[in-house]
């Protein structure tokens, strides 16, 4: 946990599709724009026909001074968000939509954290998975990166080694790689176990693996996690956060380590996380 | 077991891919011409340069007097020949490739068992899943229907149910419905139990499911069962056997029940079938 | 579905150590005992200080005319008093305590219920599995036949066969066998499907096998399935419903076929079970 | 790894119902026994009908100057020794059965191996479990604690917290709470993941649980977990690496936390543990 003082210029970002989150986008201007500096993401500034130099890209926002960025919307919001920032500001997520895993605040007790925020929070870390595709850098993942074949219910075969150590060939759908904190997301539908965020590790979970011994294997976090495509002329996909698509082909290299800049996020806390995923299993 | 006394006519159908394929189906044809009719369907024909009388489509080999099918290749030669009759000729399986469930008799052995095939066999029946798409038949499955979210890694939501009981709504990537022949197919990789052929039930396997509790159903092979897809704006696609792909919508309708006619394979008894399965699970 | 139109007798068993299931069999006296014959089982007639002729073991009911066995407890009360009777009277079961799968009315809903049930009713049936042990009968099972270590936490070796057809040896804690009504109770916890009890099979599940590959198996109810214990110097344990235990050692031979006559319940629909499981797993 | 140089004295420990394990100590002993000194554990030496100063038990060694202790048996002889050790020496050992994940080295390279690590050696570190009951300190777990209901297939209902975080009640046979060395052993019989050893956590793995959304848990290893049977009158016992058994009872509180000194391993590597499960999985 970390501290900050007294927030002096705050970011905002919501979902461009949603009336309810532009209108609070909106309340937060009004309430607190002569409180704060207030930068506002260029698409979410255009759904309210702002113009002007208050609009900021979020991945410009720590380079101009942004301390605290405010996400209207849901746990998708955030992501999206997150992974524009090589070292993410901290986030606030005022949740407009079904509970996620990602956003702590409800609408009607927006203004009233938001206040108690300004005047100083502790934030929280979560650690990424970076990746790479070929040696290109790809976003950094906050829940997960999933590799899975690109034509419904058509298995693969995956090699995958753990820093130069193999877990043997892998035929299957796909394969899920998950932060802890995305081990209560996509890869617990998988079949992963639920990883307490403190846990420096990655998850690697198959997909309807054809070999009924395979299992989920928790590994180093910041050891290097090396994928290749092994099938001739099939092809996959990476999918990362649910929010980016890239297609791969056979003898592609995937690389996944710890990201260097983690996710932040405000009033964060492992007792919280504990008792989101009891409220999710009961 | 059903028992056939003296074969008189004969069908061959074989991968038109694969070379050493093409090559046992001469042997055949050049060894058992003179004995039996020999009609041979039109794709391997036409790989051979054969014309004339003898070219015939596996859909209508029944009602022209064949009495067996031979298929050349592995389970997917099978699959599709299947899947083109109504009411299947009994079929004995020459394995060309990895060997599979439904695939029985290896090259080597290839000639010496058509032999005493022709003389008399008996053949076992395995059943087939009905499925129609808003009340239009599609292809009966030997294995498995699937039903996936046509955009990889993106949950859909389907509601369930059997003979008008609702298994409630679910979350998840996908549903496998397969028959005990399916079992040791995908409806294995997605985690769902090994069913004996002899047991008259459908298999129900949720893929990826969000809810923890989702588990496999065992439910009467001539039970209607009843999917839909509630998900405005996504699409999923239906995949039967691995071989025929069908995209749905919101609001489609499937419908899956026992198929009036079942598959017939020469040889295949339960001990072969539990003997397969160990080797699988070796 | 079975019908019967008048009931002239029936019979009353009730948990001993449960002071409201005492009472409602004393109401359930009070109430009928003028317009049927009411027999009442031994223990229950002792913990009310009855004595006479209306005293009746469960076991020489049916002989006895009774037509419908009225259980107040819960889910142990009617697995015990089934396991008394070869071939079991209809039951109806008064819930006095959690709700299970086998008990059906609510104590406030018993009076009226009973009282319409007299003037006639349908009853279903549940397919039991006969157990024995080195050829002598052993207790039929209603839910499941559990073979285990008998030091927690022991490995065993089993040889399990399915009408001569082996399943592999098993190491394991132990094996579960289960009815598809059994499958929604331990079998459940130990990882196996659900199945519909319209299916007639029989449900093998084993408990922390050693091998990553070992899956639960469906088999026809009226296959034999034929157990070994093969580790030498080493005791395991046979648990009938959770309520009937006996110790076995290296080459007792466990047999598990259907049992002749089923367990027999009052309004059992599959409707209902349907819903029962859908509350379960919510 | 840490490194040492040239050894001084050793002590030796086997199995002493195994005549081969006995005879490969004798060898030993005449073959090393003028170059280094030698330390015998007493039931080693009682079975061998050596007596004197040689004769130590295997919890004196350390502070009498043995640097490494080699073990000629199974998995069970290594454990059981590292339990009576509070700062374990380094363990070679020489694998006298079937193959396990903790001996190393067959029979036919023993002579060698040890004659090569006496002129220096390197050995890995192994994380192990402190266990307390009450408060008072049971033996440390190189593989796993498991807590589990007396009376086989009885379930229990345990409440578990992570650093005063609940997991919530957990209805269950029992629990396994595993080292990462130990996920590959009982804990994964039960389901749970494999865990490289260089992540420092603890495994959570319930038995048969009766809620189906139960699920495997990774915790910090430092992390201090509380157990308590809430049942009253029944009876669970505790199991240390299938070696030391303790019956608890209802309010009793089990503590685990990462014990202060690991087990001591020469010539594990990491590559040696996904070697070895890659086999195991195979």
């Amino acid at each position: 946990m970390t501290n900050i003082v007294k927030v002096k210029k705050i970011g905002v970002v919501s979902r461009c599709d949603h009336v309810d989150a532009l209108e609070m986008v909106k309340t937060i201007l009004k309430r607190f724009g002569s409180k704060v500096d207030i930068a506002i993401a260029p698409m979410t500034a255009q759904a309210l026909g702002i113009e002007g130099d208050s609009v900021l890209p979020v991945n410009k926002m720590r380079e101009n001074g942004v301390e605290l960025l405010i996400s209207v919307g849901g746990d998708g919001t955030v992501l999206r968000n997150i992974s524009k920032m090589d070292d993410p500001i901290p986030i606030l997520a005022i949740n407009m939509g079904t509970l996620g895993f990602l956003v702590d605040v409800n609408p009607e007790d927006a203004i009233k954290t938001i206040e108690n925020v300004l005047s100083g929070f502790k934030y929280g870390e979560r650690a990424r998975l970076a990746v790479s595709l070929n040696g290109e850098a790809l976003q950094s993942a906050v829940n997960e990166v999933v590799i899975i074949t690109a034509k419904p219910a058509k298995i693969l075969t995956y090699k995958i080694s753990v820093d130069e150590c193999e877990l043997g060939e892998l035929r299957a759908d796909g394969v899920v790689f998950a932060t802890p904190t995305g081990s209560t997301a996509y890869a617990m539908s998988a079949g992963g176990p639920i990883i307490d965020p403190r846990v420096d590790a990655a998850l690697i979970v198959p997909l309807a693996p054809f070999k009924l011994s395979s299992r989920p294997w928790v590994v180093p976090l910041n050891s290097t996690i090396k994928v290749e495509l092994t099938n001739p002329e099939k092809e996959a996909v990476i999918v990362i956060d649910g929010q980016h698509t890239y297609t791969i082909v056979e003898h592609d290299i995937i690389k996944l380590t710890k990201a260097e800049h983690p996710a932040r996020f405000v009033r964060t806390t492992i007792s919280g996380f504990y008792k989101k995923v009891q409220s999710k299993l009961a």
